[in-house]
């Protein structure tokens, strides 16, 4: 099932996607739905962010050659990750499909995309093994998880570097019939590809990361959990669109402005 | 004002503290509301952390000694924050006034209180001035940051050395009128006084923060910012009951588990 939360008529629900068309339900798919009669062309519903996280989780440094491409712009040797520390986003970031990513003024010339698998979160759970974990999975989306790397080298902690408003694409949709072990990260720039990977080939894979954050901490429904890029990334400038597809999940666009200074 | 959310006959409300009553509100501090006549003694109502953040931030270093007095602990040069960069912490370890801090079987003995105070967010807000910042500010409850000092010297991120389920004490309410400048900080460990501090005297204050941070991120109705701690803590153990005061605010107090190995 393709999960959509869209506006339309302004009114705000979640549907399914079925072919050229959106399905309308009550409810939604964590609390519990039914479907409605309504149907409309998909092309005709606003999409919205597919869900406001509870909490907006994120794994960072989680692909082999991304930490490599990290540690040489850092001058530093580079070293994967030991364990499956989970970090944080803001929700403030969050836009969706289609919406617009608003760099700053001051922001340097680095303002670059990072493709992210997104796992979204269906149900309460705590104390799963990995064999378990992904049974409190509802499904997957992408994520772009914009980062400015001058203040990400200056600040102190990651706020601006990947939290300015618009700085979090998220969607177009949520997946629940995912093939993780067959899928590839496309990224194109303005219809240009400048980057592929295997899309499972992370240091630590989803039911790591699930089974180590649940030995702690409850996961929510709604709860995200973005789980990091590969590589290097381009910059972005004004009047750039940008594009990630995960195969079998979708295509994530969103066009790009710069504010002038 | 001093806003309290609570339960009452199987009901969530928020409500008014009026001396040792609470009077209901149909509605909320930040959407808006009216009174109703229901009126019960505030003895009488389950206490709830007092907003589910939308986004939960926290400024990590922000007082001096406590800056120096982690510098130590780690064998390092205290080095004040140059810019008031704010971190994130997780919805999950949320819990109210009176709810126990489990602590898990796998922790350290280095399970520390933090005395912080906190500011909701009322009103959506970007791009304040300092001078306007506080103009977005609903109130201000007070939080316990509880830290895993072995995790937070070990891991990548401060998931669970910050983030662990009941970690995160909020309460017991929001105090809209409330003068910082003349407000102390007292940490109480099994009645006994263990740290007391002008809470004023941060590195970066309130409307430093607010501003700063509003001008990349808008801040959103119920969003808190923690901001931080002073001095050192004491370790927490088994049966401890653990009270932080923040005056003109109230007392924050929650007993203390371990959970056995």
């Amino acid at each position: 099932m393709r999960w959509v939360r869209y506006e339309a008529d302004a009114r705000v629900a979640y549907g399914l996607v079925e072919g050229e068309e959106v399905a309308e339900v009550r409810g939604d798919p964590f609390e519990g739905y039914e479907r409605t009669a309504a149907r409309r062309p998909l092309a005709s519903v606003r999409l919205l962010v597919p869900v406001m996280p509870r909490t907006f989780y994120a794994a960072g440094l989680n692909y082999a050659e991304h930490v490599m491409a990290v540690a040489n712009r850092r001058g530093e040797a580079p070293k994967l990750p030991k364990a499956a520390d989970i970090g944080y986003r803001g929700v403030n970031g969050l836009i969706a499909h289609g919406e617009t990513i608003v760099i700053p003024a001051d922001a340097s010339e680095r303002v670059q995309y990072e493709a992210e698998l997104v796992v979204v979160i269906g149900r309460k759970a705590k104390h799963l093994s990995e064999a378990e974990a992904l049974s409190c999975v509802l499904g997957y989306t992408i994520g772009n998880d914009l980062s400015e790397r001058s203040w990400q080298a200056s600040d102190r902690t990651l706020w601006r570097a990947k939290c300015c408003d618009t700085f979090k694409p998220m969607g177009p949709w949520i997946e629940t019939d995912f093939d993780l072990g067959a899928a590839q990260t496309i990224v194109r720039l303005n219809g240009e590809e400048t980057l592929r990977f295997r899309t499972h080939r992370m240091v630590f894979g989803v039911a790591a990361f699930i089974s180590r954050m649940s030995r702690y901490m409850t996961l929510y429904p709604g709860d995200v959990i973005w789980m990091g890029t590969e590589g290097t990334s381009e910059n972005l400038k004004h009047g750039d669109t940008v594009e990630i597809e995960i195969t079998g999940i979708g295509v994530l666009r969103n066009p790009v402005v710069r504010v002038n200074a």
